[in-house]
Protein backbone atom coordinates (compact mmCIF):
# COMPACT_ATOMS: atom_id res chain seq x y z
CA UNK A 1 0.00 0.00 0.00
CA UNK A 2 1.33 3.58 -1.24
CA UNK A 3 1.79 5.48 2.16
CA UNK A 4 -0.35 9.19 2.05
CA UNK A 5 2.22 11.86 1.88
CA UNK A 6 -0.33 14.11 2.52
CA UNK A 7 -1.09 12.93 5.94
CA UNK A 8 2.07 13.88 7.05
CA UNK A 9 1.66 17.57 6.64
CA UNK A 10 0.48 19.58 9.07
CA UNK A 11 -0.83 23.07 8.45
CA UNK A 12 0.08 26.29 10.92
CA UNK A 13 -1.67 29.31 10.72
CA UNK A 14 -0.63 32.67 10.56
CA UNK A 15 3.07 31.28 9.32
CA UNK A 16 5.38 33.17 8.83
CA UNK A 17 2.47 36.11 9.25
CA UNK A 18 -1.27 36.70 9.75
CA UNK A 19 -3.00 34.83 7.37
CA UNK A 20 -0.93 32.47 5.85
CA UNK A 21 -1.87 28.53 6.42
CA UNK A 22 1.53 27.18 5.97
CA UNK A 23 2.41 23.83 5.14
CA UNK A 24 4.72 22.16 7.05
CA UNK A 25 6.82 19.22 5.41
CA UNK A 26 9.02 18.45 8.71
CA UNK A 27 6.62 15.69 10.04
CA UNK A 28 6.76 14.03 6.52
CA UNK A 29 10.78 14.32 6.46
CA UNK A 30 11.14 12.96 10.35
CA UNK A 31 9.41 9.95 9.59
CA UNK A 32 11.48 7.63 8.07
CA UNK A 33 9.34 5.58 6.21
CA UNK A 34 6.93 8.85 4.81
CA UNK A 35 10.54 10.54 3.96
CA UNK A 36 11.70 7.49 1.95
CA UNK A 37 8.53 7.26 0.10
CA UNK A 38 8.62 11.17 -0.80
CA UNK A 39 11.89 10.42 -2.55
CA UNK A 40 11.29 7.45 -4.38
CA UNK A 41 8.13 9.07 -6.01
CA UNK A 42 10.56 12.47 -6.69
CA UNK A 43 13.13 9.80 -8.20
CA UNK A 44 10.68 7.75 -10.27
CA UNK A 45 9.21 11.07 -12.33
CA UNK A 46 13.29 12.33 -12.30
CA UNK A 47 14.81 8.91 -13.71
CA UNK A 48 13.32 8.84 -16.84
CA UNK A 49 14.90 12.49 -17.62
CA UNK A 50 18.29 11.57 -16.86
CA UNK A 51 19.48 14.30 -14.93
CA UNK A 52 23.39 14.98 -14.00
CA UNK A 53 22.49 17.09 -11.54
CA UNK A 54 19.66 18.13 -8.83
CA UNK A 55 19.45 21.97 -8.11
CA UNK A 56 17.62 22.59 -4.72
CA UNK A 57 17.09 26.02 -2.99
CA UNK A 58 18.09 26.72 0.82
CA UNK A 59 16.68 25.44 3.12
CA UNK A 60 14.06 22.58 3.09
CA UNK A 61 14.89 22.38 -0.87
CA UNK A 62 18.32 21.15 0.07
CA UNK A 63 16.56 18.25 2.39
CA UNK A 64 14.89 16.54 -0.67
CA UNK A 65 17.03 17.47 -3.05
CA UNK A 66 19.99 16.27 -1.64
CA UNK A 67 18.65 12.91 -1.20
CA UNK A 68 16.84 13.01 -4.56
CA UNK A 69 20.69 13.65 -6.14
CA UNK A 70 22.21 10.61 -3.78
CA UNK A 71 19.02 8.11 -5.09
CA UNK A 72 19.79 9.19 -8.69
CA UNK A 73 23.58 9.04 -8.62
CA UNK A 74 23.47 12.89 -9.21
CA UNK A 75 25.25 15.67 -7.69
CA UNK A 76 23.73 18.06 -5.80
CA UNK A 77 23.60 22.05 -6.52
CA UNK A 78 22.67 24.71 -3.79
CA UNK A 79 21.08 27.84 -4.84
CA UNK A 80 21.72 30.41 -2.24
CA UNK A 81 20.59 33.42 -0.63
CA UNK A 82 22.96 36.28 -1.92
CA UNK A 83 26.33 35.83 0.17
CA UNK A 84 25.86 32.68 0.94
CA UNK A 85 28.33 30.41 -1.20
CA UNK A 86 31.70 31.26 -0.74
CA UNK A 87 33.01 31.55 -4.11
CA UNK A 88 31.99 33.54 -7.95
CA UNK A 89 28.38 33.64 -8.28
CA UNK A 90 26.10 34.04 -10.91
CA UNK A 91 22.32 35.71 -9.47
CA UNK A 92 19.14 36.09 -10.81
CA UNK A 93 16.34 37.94 -9.13
CA UNK A 94 12.64 37.18 -8.53
CA UNK A 95 9.92 39.03 -7.24
CA UNK A 96 8.07 39.04 -3.98
CA UNK A 97 4.82 40.49 -2.30
CA UNK A 98 6.71 43.72 -2.29
CA UNK A 99 10.02 44.30 -3.62
CA UNK A 100 12.62 41.20 -5.32
CA UNK A 101 14.74 38.71 -4.07
CA UNK A 102 17.39 37.11 -5.59
CA UNK A 103 19.23 33.27 -5.47
CA UNK A 104 23.07 32.44 -6.75
CA UNK A 105 24.52 29.28 -7.42
CA UNK A 106 28.47 28.84 -7.85
CA UNK A 107 29.35 29.76 -11.86
CA UNK A 108 31.18 26.31 -12.06
CA UNK A 109 28.49 24.29 -11.09
CA UNK A 110 27.08 23.10 -13.94
CA UNK A 111 28.49 21.94 -16.84
CA UNK A 112 27.23 22.96 -20.66
CA UNK A 113 24.55 20.93 -21.42
CA UNK A 114 24.02 19.19 -18.27
CA UNK A 115 20.81 17.82 -17.22
CA UNK A 116 19.44 19.49 -14.23
CA UNK A 117 16.34 18.51 -11.76
CA UNK A 118 15.20 21.91 -10.33
CA UNK A 119 13.58 21.17 -6.99
CA UNK A 120 11.85 22.70 -3.72
CA UNK A 121 9.33 21.69 -1.57
CA UNK A 122 6.49 23.87 -2.35
CA UNK A 123 5.65 25.64 -5.83
CA UNK A 124 3.88 28.94 -4.64
CA UNK A 125 3.84 31.85 -7.42
CA UNK A 126 6.19 30.15 -9.45
CA UNK A 127 9.22 33.61 -8.62
CA UNK A 128 12.11 30.99 -7.00
CA UNK A 129 11.65 27.94 -9.37
CA UNK A 130 11.51 30.12 -12.38
CA UNK A 131 14.77 32.24 -11.18
CA UNK A 132 16.33 28.69 -11.01
CA UNK A 133 15.93 27.47 -14.38
CA UNK A 134 17.01 30.71 -15.44
CA UNK A 135 20.25 30.14 -13.55
CA UNK A 136 20.46 26.97 -15.03
CA UNK A 137 19.76 28.16 -18.45
CA UNK A 138 22.37 30.39 -18.16
CA UNK A 139 25.47 28.37 -16.78
CA UNK A 140 24.47 26.08 -19.99
CA UNK A 141 22.17 23.77 -18.79
CA UNK A 142 18.86 21.92 -19.54
CA UNK A 143 16.06 21.87 -17.34
CA UNK A 144 15.14 18.39 -17.11
CA UNK A 145 12.28 19.23 -14.98
CA UNK A 146 10.67 21.45 -12.43
CA UNK A 147 9.83 18.70 -9.08
CA UNK A 148 7.79 20.12 -6.06
CA UNK A 149 6.67 17.94 -2.91
CA UNK A 150 4.17 20.63 -2.30
CA UNK A 151 1.89 22.57 -5.35
CA UNK A 152 -0.24 25.43 -4.38
CA UNK A 153 -2.07 24.96 -7.22
CA UNK A 154 -4.44 28.46 -6.71
CA UNK A 155 -1.10 30.76 -7.11
CA UNK A 156 -0.73 29.70 -10.38
CA UNK A 157 2.70 29.08 -10.04
CA UNK A 158 2.69 26.67 -12.88
CA UNK A 159 2.04 29.86 -15.54
CA UNK A 160 5.68 31.02 -14.60
CA UNK A 161 7.32 27.75 -15.83
CA UNK A 162 5.33 27.76 -19.36
CA UNK A 163 7.95 25.34 -21.65
CA UNK A 164 9.37 23.43 -18.89
CA UNK A 165 8.00 19.65 -17.63
CA UNK A 166 6.55 20.01 -14.46
CA UNK A 167 5.43 17.81 -11.68
CA UNK A 168 4.20 17.55 -7.70
CA UNK A 169 3.37 15.20 -5.56
CA UNK A 170 0.64 16.49 -3.58
CA UNK A 171 -1.62 19.63 -4.55
CA UNK A 172 -3.35 22.04 -2.53
CA UNK B 1 39.74 2.94 -5.71
CA UNK B 2 38.68 5.04 -2.86
CA UNK B 3 37.92 8.44 -4.04
CA UNK B 4 39.72 10.76 -2.36
CA UNK B 5 37.06 13.15 -0.72
CA UNK B 6 39.45 15.95 -0.14
CA UNK B 7 40.80 16.66 -3.94
CA UNK B 8 36.93 18.41 -4.24
CA UNK B 9 36.86 20.68 -0.97
CA UNK B 10 37.70 23.87 -2.47
CA UNK B 11 40.13 26.69 -0.21
CA UNK B 12 38.30 30.16 -0.54
CA UNK B 13 40.59 32.84 1.29
CA UNK B 14 38.66 35.28 3.19
CA UNK B 15 35.19 33.70 3.29
CA UNK B 16 32.83 34.84 5.25
CA UNK B 17 35.35 37.20 6.32
CA UNK B 18 39.20 38.05 6.31
CA UNK B 19 42.45 36.04 7.38
CA UNK B 20 39.43 33.07 7.05
CA UNK B 21 40.33 30.04 4.98
CA UNK B 22 36.70 28.48 3.79
CA UNK B 23 36.59 25.13 2.74
CA UNK B 24 33.90 24.60 0.66
CA UNK B 25 32.34 21.48 0.32
CA UNK B 26 30.17 22.34 -2.98
CA UNK B 27 32.47 21.00 -5.50
CA UNK B 28 32.28 17.47 -3.85
CA UNK B 29 28.48 17.89 -3.46
CA UNK B 30 28.11 18.72 -7.25
CA UNK B 31 30.26 15.64 -8.23
CA UNK B 32 27.58 12.63 -8.32
CA UNK B 33 30.74 10.15 -7.42
CA UNK B 34 32.24 12.05 -5.15
CA UNK B 35 28.66 13.19 -3.47
CA UNK B 36 27.97 9.30 -2.99
CA UNK B 37 31.35 8.95 -1.84
CA UNK B 38 30.83 10.85 1.09
CA UNK B 39 27.23 9.58 1.77
CA UNK B 40 28.43 5.97 1.73
CA UNK B 41 31.28 6.59 4.28
CA UNK B 42 29.04 9.15 6.23
CA UNK B 43 26.31 5.55 6.33
CA UNK B 44 29.13 3.03 7.07
CA UNK B 45 30.12 4.90 10.59
CA UNK B 46 26.44 5.50 11.02
CA UNK B 47 24.96 2.51 11.11
CA UNK B 48 26.28 -0.01 13.82
CA UNK B 49 25.06 3.08 15.81
CA UNK B 50 21.80 1.82 14.66
CA UNK B 51 19.91 5.48 14.39
CA UNK B 52 16.13 6.10 14.13
CA UNK B 53 17.09 10.22 13.52
CA UNK B 54 19.79 12.03 11.60
CA UNK B 55 19.62 15.62 13.26
CA UNK B 56 21.25 18.29 10.40
CA UNK B 57 21.51 22.26 10.83
CA UNK B 58 20.66 24.33 7.96
CA UNK B 59 22.21 24.88 5.43
CA UNK B 60 24.83 22.62 4.35
CA UNK B 61 23.89 19.88 7.23
CA UNK B 62 20.64 19.68 5.33
CA UNK B 63 22.51 18.52 2.36
CA UNK B 64 24.76 15.46 4.04
CA UNK B 65 22.03 15.31 6.50
CA UNK B 66 19.15 14.49 4.18
CA UNK B 67 20.91 11.86 1.96
CA UNK B 68 22.54 10.12 5.42
CA UNK B 69 19.20 9.70 6.66
CA UNK B 70 17.63 8.50 3.39
CA UNK B 71 20.64 5.84 3.15
CA UNK B 72 20.15 4.40 6.24
CA UNK B 73 16.24 4.02 6.61
CA UNK B 74 16.21 6.93 8.87
CA UNK B 75 13.97 10.18 9.70
CA UNK B 76 15.73 13.51 9.05
CA UNK B 77 15.53 16.35 11.58
CA UNK B 78 15.86 19.73 10.46
CA UNK B 79 17.99 22.40 13.10
CA UNK B 80 16.99 25.41 12.39
CA UNK B 81 17.75 29.39 13.36
CA UNK B 82 14.77 31.19 15.69
CA UNK B 83 12.32 32.09 13.93
CA UNK B 84 12.67 29.36 10.74
CA UNK B 85 10.47 26.27 12.12
CA UNK B 86 6.67 26.74 11.91
CA UNK B 87 5.47 25.15 14.71
CA UNK B 88 6.09 25.20 18.95
CA UNK B 89 10.36 24.62 19.33
CA UNK B 90 12.83 24.04 21.71
CA UNK B 91 16.20 26.09 21.65
CA UNK B 92 19.71 26.07 22.73
CA UNK B 93 21.92 28.64 22.81
CA UNK B 94 26.12 28.78 21.91
CA UNK B 95 29.07 31.21 21.91
CA UNK B 96 29.85 32.60 19.12
CA UNK B 97 33.25 34.95 18.83
CA UNK B 98 31.41 37.78 20.01
CA UNK B 99 27.57 36.96 21.61
CA UNK B 100 25.86 34.17 21.00
CA UNK B 101 22.92 32.47 18.70
CA UNK B 102 20.53 29.54 18.65
CA UNK B 103 19.18 26.79 16.71
CA UNK B 104 15.67 25.22 17.35
CA UNK B 105 14.43 21.72 16.10
CA UNK B 106 10.31 21.47 16.79
CA UNK B 107 9.20 20.26 20.13
CA UNK B 108 7.48 16.78 18.16
CA UNK B 109 11.11 15.75 16.08
CA UNK B 110 12.18 13.69 18.62
CA UNK B 111 10.52 10.68 20.08
CA UNK B 112 11.78 9.61 23.84
CA UNK B 113 15.12 7.11 23.60
CA UNK B 114 15.29 7.72 19.81
CA UNK B 115 18.93 7.15 18.96
CA UNK B 116 20.06 10.22 16.88
CA UNK B 117 22.82 10.62 14.41
CA UNK B 118 24.09 14.61 15.20
CA UNK B 119 25.25 15.50 11.65
CA UNK B 120 27.25 18.89 10.30
CA UNK B 121 29.41 19.85 7.49
CA UNK B 122 32.26 21.20 9.33
CA UNK B 123 33.32 20.69 12.75
CA UNK B 124 34.97 23.68 14.23
CA UNK B 125 34.46 25.45 17.77
CA UNK B 126 31.87 22.78 18.76
CA UNK B 127 29.18 25.18 20.11
CA UNK B 128 26.85 24.38 17.05
CA UNK B 129 27.14 20.32 17.17
CA UNK B 130 27.07 20.98 21.47
CA UNK B 131 23.80 22.56 21.03
CA UNK B 132 22.20 20.19 18.98
CA UNK B 133 23.15 17.04 21.22
CA UNK B 134 21.66 19.42 24.07
CA UNK B 135 18.53 19.20 22.13
CA UNK B 136 18.60 15.72 21.58
CA UNK B 137 18.72 15.11 25.05
CA UNK B 138 16.33 17.77 26.16
CA UNK B 139 13.66 15.89 24.60
CA UNK B 140 14.79 12.54 25.63
CA UNK B 141 16.44 11.22 22.54
CA UNK B 142 19.50 9.37 22.78
CA UNK B 143 23.11 10.56 21.08
CA UNK B 144 23.59 7.73 18.92
CA UNK B 145 27.05 9.91 17.03
CA UNK B 146 28.35 12.83 16.28
CA UNK B 147 29.22 13.15 12.53
CA UNK B 148 31.05 15.17 10.35
CA UNK B 149 32.35 16.02 7.11
CA UNK B 150 35.28 18.26 7.80
CA UNK B 151 37.07 18.65 11.12
CA UNK B 152 39.19 21.29 11.87
CA UNK B 153 41.41 19.81 14.33
CA UNK B 154 43.68 22.88 15.57
CA UNK B 155 39.64 24.43 16.95
CA UNK B 156 39.50 21.49 19.46
CA UNK B 157 35.72 21.29 18.88
CA UNK B 158 36.12 17.27 20.04
CA UNK B 159 36.53 18.92 23.41
CA UNK B 160 32.84 20.13 23.08
CA UNK B 161 31.65 17.03 22.46
CA UNK B 162 33.40 14.78 25.05
CA UNK B 163 31.24 11.62 26.05
CA UNK B 164 29.88 11.33 23.02
CA UNK B 165 30.93 9.10 19.93
CA UNK B 166 32.53 11.65 17.46
CA UNK B 167 33.77 11.04 14.03
CA UNK B 168 34.98 13.22 10.93
CA UNK B 169 35.41 11.25 7.20
CA UNK B 170 38.51 14.59 6.71
CA UNK B 171 40.66 16.20 9.08
CA UNK B 172 42.65 20.02 8.66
Amino acid sequence: MTLDLRSKIRDVPDFPKKGILFKDVMPLIGDAAYFAESIRQLAEWSRPREPDLVLGAEARGFIFGAALAYDLGAGFIAARKPGKLPWETVEATYALEYGTDSLEVHRDSIAAGARVIVLDDVLATGGTAKAKCELVERLGGIVAGALFVIELTFLNGREQLAGHDVHSLIQY
